[in-house]
């Protein structure tokens, strides 16, 4: 067996993208107790400081001990029962995800498409809602990873709430890269990942429940399907009962800490600005090289870029040769755009100019 | 917001105990993307080592990107259909969580009963077994963490198997301190923690499934519950197809990794009779403060000894005391035993007489 030897590689794909040196630091502090009051005082730091990137008051405000999707089933076994009809937005791999999930979840699923690469029509939404008005709730991806879109938000909140349904956003490729509204538009349900623009190592789920989302997990009938993702029990942990459920990633949670720390000391718009400004920069690059985008404007998720693979040009080698010669990790499309778009992340502590310019100088390179 | 300051602790409680410093270090190494081929080739060598410490050579054998209590989960919705009989073995907290975690994932559950602090009488697994012939799985706690007894399993797989039944172990607490003999009685389901006697972070589930619990899964009727947990799907990105599911958990890998290249430089045998060692250092200075042990000889497990609080001694206080003017964690009981015992854990690197003497000078300073 090898030594283990992970060589420092510029993660420009959907994530995990490069933790911070101060989060790699913080992930071999000394491990406590999960009780040990040392590290419930940490717990409640990582909770203040998520409702800070959530825009959030919501009291059900923590990190799942699992990763992004763990976040995704959270959200579902927790905001449905066993024949709950659900309306699941579908553009892209991720809203197909939760379609299945929801699906698992018991839920009776009715989808609202898009196209791959284009945002959910609001006006889809409000005729789903016409003819189901008794949907439960209503799930949608705020930042599609699959395909480079920011979905807006605004209108389609507001018909959910009008119809007395519930909202659930994911939020995995937008948290701390993008501004997610959840106390502004009221959503419900708000989940996300450690691993992409927070810069966190993966391992961790951060979510919110509003008080409707609160209100259901207090009068459900039925038991949630899932013991290790049961708010029911996990808020009793991180609330002031500190009832034991599981074991929580004492050291994950540090490293999570100290991101979070580090978004807090930027600020929320200054980071928003910054990810815009090198999607800027690397649309410019791209568009230089005779790229096209997959996404059309004012839709780009500034966190994740998208574009075609020129004909005739092997979308699997240029990655690998970005990989082998100059230790650059960018991603292949999922779905119906494999072998068809890269997807080049923007994400936390890497959306800068430098790692625009670094990426651009190595792609010309490669397609010369 | 104060700066977070673990302080070094003695974690003798039952689990997290104290990770080794190499497995800290490896915490910290550069985080990889989930498809890297460095990093396909420290997943092969994790599952490599799981299969030495598991003593198997099961295919299916990889961490869960969750705690221990996701491992539960995972065993559960991947040998279970809605409706399957399950005869679940009842005589601690961690054998009451099964049945729930069993009864969430739709089975019907027959328990078989033994009273805290005992083992589980296999003539009672005989005859629930003929009274719940369909019945088709038997789920059993092989270290039991709120009593500390350490549950033979020879009789009672032999039994299960002859009725045509899986069996599902949970050994949190005994996987790599006790030898747990996978193989050798043909246990179906084993599934661990990564945060006890392997001595890395809480935040990985170990798991391997045998031949009829693959079975199972191939041939299963109804779709997996949890989209998270469902192995139908893991396995093909542990497999050779690297078919993405969720990103793993990267870091934490890396540190299960190096406490598995630690388990294996001692050797399973000298670690288990380390552990032995250890625990009969205890449990004679134990008696030597005139505290009682709550099992008998021989079901006391190794990697945690439970004693009784003696009459008129604060429980709580004196482990305040130790925390607080010794810097060593222990714990209290759960359910039943709540106020009423203490628990020692002696777990992977912990498992020293050095921290034995330390631990017992401590008590009896606290105790005088």
């Amino acid at each position: 067996m090898r030594q283990r030897n992970p060589k420092q590689k510029l993660l420009m794909g959907p994530g995990p993208s490069n933790p911070d040196p101060r989060v790699l630091r913080a992930l071999s502090e000394p491990t406590l107790g999960h009780l040990d009051p040392d590290f419930l005082e940490v717990m409640d730091d990582t909770a203040e400081l998520l409702r800070y990137v959530f825009n959030t008051k919501n009291e059900l405000t923590l990190p799942i001990s699992g990763t992004g999707m763990s976040g995704m089933e959270t959200a579902m076994v927790n905001s449905l029962e066993p024949g709950d009809k659900a309306i699941i937005c579908v553009a892209g791999a991720f809203g197909e995800r939760m379609a299945d999930v929801a699906g698992r979840a018991g839920a009776q699923v009715v989808r609202v498409e898009a196209p791959w690469g284009e945002p959910i029509d609001p006006d889809d939404v409000k005729k789903a809602i016409r003819k189901n008005p008794d949907a439960k709730v209503l799930g949608i991806v705020h930042g599609e990873t699959s395909t480079g879109v920011l979905q807006p938000l605004d209108e389609i909140a507001a018909t959910v709430h009008e119809a007395g349904m519930r909202i659930i956003v994911d939020t995995v490729a937008s948290l701390g890269g993008v501004d997610v509204p959840t106390d502004r538009l009221g959503l419900d349900v708000v989940y996300s990942g450690s691993q992409k623009c927070l810069s966190c190592p993966p391992g961790l789920a951060p979510i919110t429940f509003g008080e409707k989302a609160v209100a259901f997990i207090e009068n459900r009938k039925t038991t949630c399907q899932s013991w290790y993702l049961d708010l029911g029990m996990i808020r009793r942990y991180w609330g002031s009962e500190r009832f034991y459920h599981h074991t929580a990633p004492i050291n994950m949670i540090y490293a999570l800490n100290e991101a979070l720390r580090i978004v807090k000391e930027e600020g929320l718009d200054a980071r928003f600005a910054r990810h815009k400004a090198a999607q800027e920069a690397l649309i410019a690059g791209l568009l230089d090289l005779g790229l096209e985008p997959v996404v059309n404007e004012p839709y780009r998720l500034p966190t994740l870029t998208t574009v075609y693979v020129p004909e005739g040009v092997s979308e699997a080698e240029v990655r690998r040769k970005l990989m082998d010669e100059f230790g650059i990790e960018i991603a292949g499309g999922l779905g119906i755009f494999k072998g068809k778009i890269w997807r080049i992340g923007l994400m936390g502590t890497n959306a800068t100019k430098a790692n625009v310019v670094r990426l651009l100088g190595a792609l010309r390179e490669v397609l010369k």
